[in-house]
């Protein structure tokens, strides 16, 4: 149920796109407990007269290989899960597409179980939340 | 109020995307209650290589006509009426663009009243709230 | 720690682009306390047929110098901030890219500290929150 919305300089490679989105993804299953194929994942990409990023705040060093990741999700997951989930996302950026820790930025925005609908013209989580929030520490 | 995001692939037509937001603004009109002339919509297309949409889950069949809404709006609607809103936008999408309503997904995203400025550096809604506010149901 | 998305005409400039987006910060700044260097702007270009914005909503005039600015930023500050940041956008924008202030439309949508995470995969806030904040009406 999460929605990403990925922000990368217009050089990065189609390739790479695809490996930070899955790596993202996988990221959040480990961490913040989303289901197989809860993924929904969009990639935009900016010249640099197209967005304007500081390039040491706070105590940083970023690179053109600077990614923005802004994730709509659920409310409910706990501080120390965010924390996880960020820690996550660094390291596997790193591993697998090369891109500093420095380089990651990410925003979380929350909604509630009611404001999604997968299809259908349902709302799915008002009938059957998911299985991660029948045990969550609000 | 509403602030409407839409993204679809980069092959849907100039026409079937200003029928897209036609029909997200008229089933918000019937719906939500919102005023008439609140339309402030933004449409973005995706090649395939730029959005990573699983194509079942939860249990759906998406197709190349699918469609994300993700609309900004003041908190206050009722869950009853965001699943009124959901069937509806599906219901119109399928009889205006021939969209299947398993390619139809909505996420709100919801914020206050005092969030909104329409111009003039003023924050509107602070003074005024809207009219379907005045009787609604928290 | 504000995130802004900046959507503009297509046939704005660059350098006007960039305008816009410094004088974001620059009323961000003066009027709800952020930090120096806590610059995250991405700025959107759309075509007429890309989006849909109504032209008098609600009693205003709007033209093709149309700006519309979407900003993510941390709960806590008052409305008289909000309505102060307003202000000083549309008159900044006024001043020095001779926009209208009835075309600067401005959305916040709020989250928590502990929805920042600015690189190394650590959310800054958790441990060390701004400094606007300690001393903050809620």
């Amino acid at each position: 149920m999460p929605l990403v919305r990925i922000s990368v300089d217009s050089s990065v490679s189609s390739e790479t796109r695809e490996t930070i989105a899955s790596e993202v993804y996988e990221s959040m299953r480990e961490t913040i407990g989303i289901p197989d194929g809860d993924r929904f994942i969009l990639v935009s990409s900016h010249n640099a007269d197209e967005w304007f990023i500081d390039p040491t705040f706070p105590g940083l060093q970023r690179s053109a290989k600077f990614v923005l990741i802004h994730i709509t999700l659920s409310r409910g997951r706990t501080v120390e899960q965010k924390q996880a989930l960020y820690a996550r996302i660094a390291e596997r950026l790193h591993e697998s597409a090369m891109i500093p820790p420095d380089d990651v930025m990410i925003v979380l925005s929350e909604n509630n179980f009611e404001d999604w609908s997968f299809g259908k013209g349902q709302a799915q989580y008002v009938l059957n939340p998911p299985a991660w929030a029948r045990n969550a520490t609000q």
